[in-house]
């Protein structure tokens, strides 16, 4: 359809418009002309497409980051590359600045828009289009959810990496816009490391088309790294080359507990060297953490209390009359040399979903301790425990109205400490959550992370919730490239503006 | 030394170092300002960091690339990142054209002088600065050697994984300025996926140290990416954290004879889903190669001729009590299903060397064929053997004065398939090294790439050598955004100007 099909422009297709506009769109000149692009757009792309104030669902106007929702001007939902690139040109005629949406379960506001920004979401663009069992790659629409990506590539006999938590609402393109991490990154890495190839779309609206699939390609600079973990910033993905692994035979889990961080690092050493690369996850729990977990969220724990450090030590195998042997022999060996104080082995799945159990309690923190923030930083290995410890005073130190001296803020720690990531939850008791301390909590728990050499962001992302703390982790002269990187691929300052950097 | 310490600068500078300068350098005005630049850094760096003229080595006038070496106006050797950050900024202020150096292995021309340029060697920033067993990583200047940086590791009780055959005089810094590859790729990855952290000096001087030691960190853009793999044309690499594995403790290898590129195929996944994490390597000889390296090379193999290809199969295991029995058991289920028309298991270290001497007699191609082109590419997995049937034939039937018809320019197949990485050596008996049609091969080699959806680099960059073909494997579009990445951070076009785009 050519723009001269369309209705009348400007203020007159405004008026046409008028039962689902709210916002005073069309009652300034720029917001006239505005609403002009976006009707283009609609003409071009189908009504479906184009969705303008108050007809912008509920669920694109926030993501996961327990900010207020706030309804952008409009939500574009476009088939593919061509229709993203179309909405980018016209936002950019227009001069609207525009918000990415995969599945809206990001945790630091990347996704959620601002007052005036359109919404572009890729909701539409779902699906598997190809698995190419020689190359061991799967090519998806970015707006695949996590788990159809999983399902997937299990049905063709092979295994998809990238697991986390929201596997069954987070977009693919979302994981690599956050290049999220999860729990089996010690075997397989972050999302950067399973993706081959990618489609992107530029501010300007160039298509990047770039689906590579091979293991090794060094033809020029490495563009896909761009988009990955920029958060929206610097381009909208599109499609992607995902790279699948061999699917894992048999799972091995034990629960194992130490005497303190020391235990931890020989116990991770011993496992980097003892079940070498079918190790697949480390996490550890701090007794704080445990003792919420089995006694006020009541998980049953196959290990009893008292110890220093409890951790979840899992292996992947190709051969269970092999694999399964070989690490209870290797679990023995560590008894029978006093690391281990105590630990059970999973005998069945059931038992390896148990252990698990306990690690996955945090989601439901909210009921076990009520209201809480969540923090998720990453530090160098050897000093983790001294950040918690250190971290745990400054926070009960903090004075809080109503509390005790010296036990102003709680917290409790746990996370993957293989990948140096830790999380921990902190609260003051009785208060609501827009009464919690969190700028004094971000204070204490990023200052030390500055202090540490650590990061505020391991796997969560920047967004606009850890923009304030970025230079805790990075110079100046970081920073300043970040911002040259951005301005050179988007001048205009158009897309996800603010978010990052 | 403040700047009034030197001697006078300009012509009268040139003459007291007339003996060292033959380049014409102060003839002219722009060449007298440029030398005061440099004596300038060499009063501010020290005697032995800028050596001028004359006085520049043999070894930093060329790289591998098999091109005429070229004299540098000067070579520049920083002992460490604010040394570099000295030498790119006199070197922008002087608008002097600069290409950085590590070991000046590389195989396209990256590392090569210009006529009228400086070169900076990273020669005396050499050493391991760190290893951290809790975090394994290393930290290390970017001027070792490959071969220091595994030695240390494994002096450590860890394993640097990279591993390539110029190890012994290659340094780790150009490696990941060419996202080096090599021989286990398949299960560690690229030299990219073993880096954490990078202080790069940009070419305006800005040092950016970012020296992340953690496996998860999405804090901001990850800059690191922009430096690895573009052949020193962003940024100069001068220290590294590297990621380190747990060693092996036990190595597997056996020789495999398959009857085509399916049973290639059926082996690869077979070994991707039997051996997992494991499999540490795959590499396939076509039976052109096997005949060139068995009866002309004379390399003794443990496995028969006449079949349609070899296949090299490796695995790392960390029990050889549990694993070798695997392995071994993993191969007599493949040759009971008849997919293995023949087979050796290595019993001993010296086996293993063994098999590995068939595939790295391609490094000694000059003494038993003569006169050749080594080309580097990679390929879709699959459609692999349909391209080495193609270029095979296409070469052939090259034209070659004296050279009967349909036997113009021979060629040999090899290659780590694991990864999508094929080798092909390409000669035209009886022609010395430049009457070698080396275009024509070219353009053949290439063109098929083109076709067949590959990459005209897989692991040894592009350079200056094969920037021609750089626009076969990648669009109008992805090199347009490389040029826009390349002039937001060298606007003046000063570092390494004219290699990869």
């Amino acid at each position: 359809m050519s723009r001269s099909d369309l209705p009348a422009a400007g203020a007159a297709a405004a008026s046409h418009l008028a039962p689902t506009l709210t916002s005073g769109l069309a009652a300034t000149d720029g917001g006239a002309a505005a609403l002009d692009h976006l009707l283009a757009l609609r003409a071009a792309l189908g009504e479906a497409a184009v969705l303008i104030g108050d007809a912008v669902p509920e669920r694109n106007r926030n993501d996961n980051s327990s900010q207020l929702p706030v309804r952008p001007l409009a939500v574009v939902r476009p088939a593919d590359a061509q229709g993203v690139s179309a909405a980018l040109r016209a936002c950019a005629a227009a001069r609207l600045k525009v918000v990415p949406q995969g599945g809206l379960t990001g945790l630091c506001g990347g996704a959620r828009p601002e007052d005036g920004w359109v919404a572009l979401s890729l909701e539409r663009m779902v699906g598997v289009q190809e698995v190419d069992t020689a190359s061991s790659t799967m090519t998806v629409w970015a707006g695949t959810p996590l788990e159809a990506v999983q399902r997937a590539a299990d049905a063709a006999g092979l295994y998809f990496a990238l697991d986390l938590g929201a596997r069954g609402s987070c977009a693919i393109g979302g994981n690599l816009s956050t290049n999220a991490g999860g729990n089996r990154v010690i075997r397989y890495g972050m999302a950067r490391e399973l993706v081959l190839g990618l489609e992107v779309v530029l501010p300007d609206g160039t298509v990047i088309t770039s689906l590579n699939k091979m293991l090794k390609n060094n033809a020029g600079f490495d563009l896909k790294q761009l988009f990955i973990g920029s958060e929206g910033t610097l381009g909208v993905i599109t499609r992607i080359v995902l790279r699948l692994h061999g699917k894992p035979r048999c799972t091995m889990a034990a629960l194992c507990a130490v005497d303190d961080h020391d235990g931890v690092l020989a116990l991770l050493n011993a496992a980097r060297s003892g079940l070498g690369p079918l190790l697949s996850a480390f996490e550890v729990m701090w007794p704080d953490y445990w003792q919420v977990v089995t006694e006020r969220a009541k998980v049953q724990a196959a290990v009893a209390p008292g110890h220093g450090r409890y951790v979840l030590v899992e292996a992947q195998g190709t051969d269970e009359s092999v694999d399964a042997p070989r690490f209870q022999a290797w679990l023995e060996a560590l008894m029978e040399q006093g690391l281990l104080k105590d630990a059970a082995v999973a005998q069945s799945l059931s038992d390896v979903q148990g252990f698990w159990a306990l690690r996955d309690a945090c989601a439901e923190f909210f009921q076990v301790i009520g209201p809480h923030i969540s923090y998720d930083v990453s530090l160098p290995i050897g000093a983790i425990s001294d950040y918690a410890r250190e971290c745990k005073a400054a926070l009960l130190a903090e004075g809080i109205a109503g509390r005790p001296a010296g036990a102003g803020i709680e917290s409790i720690y746990y996370g993957h400490i293989g990948d140096s990531n830790l999380h921990l939850v902190a609260w003051s008791d009785g208060l609501s959550l827009p009464e919690q301390p969190k700028a004094r909590m971000d204070a204490v728990i990023y200052g030390l992370v500055q202090k540490y050499g650590g990061s505020v962001s391991a796997e969560h992302g920047i967004g606009t919730q850890k923009r304030k703390w970025l230079g805790h982790s990075r110079s100046e002269a970081e920073i300043a490239l970040m911002r040259t990187l951005k301005s050179a691929l988007d001048p205009q300052g158009l897309l996800n503006p603010g978010k990052v950097i």
